[in-house]
């Protein structure tokens, strides 16, 4: 019997003020994504396979939930939202040349073995904006995160920019192959120094292109700092195009007023080869993961056989309330409510008057007056009761307790 | 390529104008719920088959989906949603006395072979209230199924209420195994009068008792009209004591002024044995199935361990989705918006205005103003945009642009 009470492995039952405040979490973030004119969109749970295999996804085929069709297809459980907007925005908007603002919000699902409490349903709420490759497109979703980080209650946070297109300037003139690359890589995005200098030294790069690579996994801080040293140390026209970009961002991250949220980081590429253009992570304390992480993909829509720039970002829902809770910042998605204690002769008179604060936007709970106070002062703080009208039975009195700091 | 663009059958996206529309028919639903003091809760997509097995669930083992956690325990995707909430009320709520108000909404996966493009992930939305036996539950939940059909545009429908415990306590005077009651429930259920004739000639049921399963197919309509006739047929006390309910519910329904939608049908009995009580279901045009289908089920929480009454229903949202199109009652989800067409040289301003237009609420789409006509037109449609503001490029003019009736 005790196992019917459980959820499996990873998974887990919102309830209370824990998943009211959740839901609210996602209607602010829903809310100023709507402010910025993107329109939802919703994909289904499961989608065959080859949505999110290697060359798409993001998450290793043994880390997805498997499931068969009739027809024995394999479908799985969306490990990833982006790949499935692509899909989206590739069959509904085929033809049509003006940009495509999409989000999203829901569940992702990883079958990862549980380490750290990581949860295998995670919410996330994100954008795709497709169809414009200017760096004004690139400012609208940076600043739209740092926006979502403001009104959900944060006022301490950090968005890393990078841009990959520095780094792949510097290696397309090292001439290496893909493994080498991957490599390489790899040490720059996880700052392992002496793993960085062994592999320039083994794959005898020119000390004009290590000396940059070399300096990459420290380039970040400053936006006006990194990008005068981004400049000084390449003539590679792909590199210093992306100098250039970023400096347009961020003059018009100004113009937003977001700047003061932005730092640049030219070592951070990503595990994967997903990215094409500029790469985000938002930070905050309280949590030891980004909340935010997004970028530009301008390859990935022309896998699903129409191409188009795209850039956007996912929050995770899930850290997100955990670094609100780390930092105190109250969410409270309960509405304050009335309870009616109702004596059995005075029904009609109760849910008359039930009816008339409900039409107000008032929550009215109904509930037969016989109860055990310790009940019932458990029923008052669990669904936030402020107010208590009583409508004793055999009278016509009217009882009115209300809600004074700290308790009823 | 082509195949990367599909969903898998029975599953689809949502998007658009009628994406928007879903999201807000769940929200003034959900606010609803909350209007009658209910919390919402959230239960994971996937739980241990035994959650849903035939003794609690509603859905046959094969039209699960199923999928392996890593220890090899079999999960399913959840059919519905009611065994998940008593878990959670039996799980969260244990040695508490007061009522609960519990609400949900979510997409249910149930693995049929598709026909009448019935679909395999469909949302559903509903409460569960748990801990009161009391007719006043009944009138409760069966008046919030009126008001959340009412706040959703809809005029004309119909909550046709029935009780189990008529039908059982007049089987139970015929005193029949198992298999034959099972057998006569779904001739009445499906008002099979042939095949209920022959089942009762088989038996060798008493005429008492026959004359009163003869006529349940029929016994629907005007709540008095059928309540005297339930009366006049028997003498069974537990029949009778279903009477008295009913009766005692219809009082409650008209002090809420929710009596005229609701017909009585005591042939409605459900094709499982889960409702031990009340069972109701909600009609109206333009889809062929209930929108609205529930009851009491007194006997579900107690197996997961904590017995307690327990009445609610669940809304088929996608059915109620497809009555108010072919009722055309208009659903916009979309907020009417703005768009800046912006000029190269005037970004900063355009931002600035997005800005203070987003602070009050206004959604703005900000583009660059450089456009092919038709595709304008498109975004304009598309996003819902009654306002256009013109910042041309090289110049201070502030081009406004407002929609009359029918377009911009």
């Amino acid at each position: 019997m005790k196992d019917l009470l459980h959820t499996p492995e990873g998974v887990r039952d919102y309830y209370n003020g824990e998943c009211a405040g959740r839901r609210k979490v996602v209607g602010e973030i829903c809310r100023e994504f709507m402010l910025y004119g993107y329109q939802q969109i919703q994909t289904p749970a499961f989608e065959y396979f080859d949505i999110f295999n290697a060359e798409r996804g993001s998450v290793a085929s043994r880390y997805m939930y498997k499931l068969f069709d009739r027809d024995g297809e394999t479908l799985v459980l969306r490990p990833d939202f982006t790949p499935s907007i692509a899909r989206c925005a590739a069959k509904y908007y085929q033809g049509i040349n003006v940009p495509i603002r999409l989000y999203y919000e829901g569940n992702i699902y990883v079958n990862q073995a549980g380490y750290q409490g990581k949860l295998k349903e995670s919410m996330h709420a994100g954008v795709e904006y497709v169809g414009d490759d200017s760096t004004a497109a690139n400012a609208e979703v940076i600043t739209l995160a740092a926006d979502v980080l403001h009104s959900v209650g944060l006022t301490s946070f950090q968005i890393e920019v990078g841009d990959v297109r520095y780094f792949n300037g510097i290696m397309d003139e090292a001439g290496l192959d893909d493994e080498a690359r991957v490599a390489i890589r790899a040490c720059i995005e996880d700052k392992n120094h002496f793993g960085l200098e062994e592999l320039l030294e083994q794959h005898h790069i020119s000390d004009q292109v290590a000396v940059v690579l070399d300096r990459l996994p420290q380039m970040f801080g400053n936006p006006e700092d990194i990008l005068e040293e981004a400049r000084s140390l390449t003539n590679n026209p792909n590199a210093l195009h992306a100098v250039e970009r970023l400096e347009a961002l961020y003059r018009q991250l100004h113009e937003y007023g977001t700047d003061s949220y932005v730092t640049f980081d030219l070592g951070m590429l990503g595990k994967q080869d997903y990215y094409t253009g500029i790469i985000f992570r938002g930070y905050t304390y309280g949590t030891g993961v980004e909340i935010i992480s997004g970028g530009r993909y301008n390859d990935l829509m022309g896998q699903f056989g129409r191409s188009a720039p795209a850039v956007g970002f996912g929050i995770n829902v899930d850290e997100l309330m955990q670094a609100l809770y780390s930092q105190e910042i109250p969410v409270e998605g309960r509405p304050e409510a009335v309870l009616i204690l109702c004596g059995e002769d005075r029904f009609g008179e109760a849910v008359r008057e039930a009816r008339a604060l409900r039409g107000q936007g008032i929550p009215v709970h109904l509930m037969a007056e016989e109860r055990d106070l310790r009940d019932l002062q458990f029923y008052i703080r669990e669904n936030r009761i402020t107010k208590i009208i009583h409508l004793p039975h055999g009278s016509s009195e009217r009882e009115v307790t209300e809600k004074k700091k700290g308790g009823i």
